[in-house]
């Protein structure tokens, strides 16, 4: 039986270790095509580019984490995957795998995630596509606690398909294997980001902000992603890119206007 | 009574035609403030600018649309509204707006829309919000056609707010005002862009590709947003950022995920 064709990509940027360890968990489960950003690009939400020139250049160096070829592109996340299904790959691929991004993309969070605009830029293209994200930020988070979870839910998706028009957001707690209690289904819970701009004035006299800002979880359901983390779980949101409302339709037609 | 409050933004720039018009239009119903990016910003999604600084100038030579004010600010759309609601606006504003757009947001066009992550944005903050786009690339585009559709939109969403978790995608067909045969509330047309890459060659002989695509519509729908333009209807997508695919969950329950 031919070996599934996996397409891996992230936006963290092509030499992230949570981009490594998913290229090695993956290449154990089928062939593995990397296309991935050659720089960070987080918060780039589903940015696309259009007004500039996009380059991919094959890595002849780094393949050492079993991937049968790697191509590191100037783009965003969303360019990666319409390059590699579109000009790199011979054939459509299995599966879309994108991360494992350095940081939660849970909740309102996968608005802004780069992560997840590839998965759902797969999955507009008609390929099933899965995002992971690592609930630690840091650089030297430890991906290899749920290696048997991400494997998993690889090969479930392999086999039972993802329903069309959906795409998967997998975030996982950062805790020991020991530690985590399995995966759970759940909806995006409700939060916003409460911002807090830094104003500062550069050496030249102008003014500047940096964003911050403090996450807000407006949501005490049970059946959501951010409560599924606190309490030990993987959380898999199945994640449409339909956003119409239905529900608000019949609302909107009592307006007057003729 | 106090005007209305409506913060007014969109991706193609400060100078765009399409704001210029829509800056006017708002400034006949409330107190105008306008955020917008001092650059083009089209399909940026939902890009934030987190790892860099932000810039915000009041524009002083070029408030001759009636807006009270003006700044250019340095980042994406998305910042603008998180600029203008957190540091730049003294209370919450009763409407934020983003366009209008120079080509059409309907359909899948609202998962790279800049315009839409601005309102998408602003709704996320709790604000009522509505992008509006016109189905006209150029920059000569004629706006003053659907005035009327569009301040009546303005006012039913003051008058009537607009659903939590909802803001409004309103795409204008190419057409003169008697052409216009009024509004319809729409779902979102399923939809993609068939990518082309224009692969070339740099004086330098480094390949590079342009990103290009045919939009193919997979919706033969008469309720979508695409059949309410091809039909001379004004098209309202209720859109919400709630992602979950609420249909999908009981399914992927069945996954052996043990």
């Amino acid at each position: 039986m031919q070996k599934p064709l996996i397409l891996v990509t992230n936006d963290d940027g092509i030499t992230a270790p949570g981009l490594r360890s998913l290229i090695q968990f993956a290449s154990e489960i089928g062939d593995v095509i990397v296309v991935a950003p050659d720089s960070p690009q987080s918060g780039m939400g589903h940015a696309i580019t259009i007004n500039n020139t996009l380059y991919a250049t094959k890595m002849t160096t780094i393949e050492k984490d079993g991937a049968n070829a790697e191509y590191s592109c100037s783009g965003t996340p969303a360019d990666c995957v319409k390059l590699g299904l579109q000009e790199i790959l011979d054939r459509k691929p299995d599966i879309v795998i994108s991360g494992i991004n350095h940081g939660s993309n849970a909740s309102i969070n996968v608005i802004y995630s780069g992560t997840m605009s590839a998965a759902i830029e797969a999955g507009i293209e008609g390929v099933p596509a899965i995002g992971f994200s690592l609930c630690d930020y840091t650089w030297k988070a430890d991906f290899s606690q749920s290696k048997g979870y991400i494997q998993k839910i690889i090969q479930e998706a392999l086999a039972n398909g993802i329903p069309q028009g959906v795409v998967l957001n997998v975030n996982i707690p950062k805790l020991q294997t020991n530690e985590l209690k399995g995966v759970k289904i759940c909806r995006q819970a409700r939060a916003n980001w409460k911002e807090k701009f830094d104003k500062r004035t550069s050496p030249m006299g102008k003014d500047y902000y940096w964003l911050t800002g403090e996450f807000e979880l407006l949501d005490k359901g049970e059946d959501t992603d951010e409560w599924a983390l606190a309490n030990g779980y993987i959380s898999v949101v199945p994640t449409q890119f339909d956003l119409t409302a239905h529900h608000s339709i019949q609302q909107l037609n009592a307006w007057e206007l003729g």
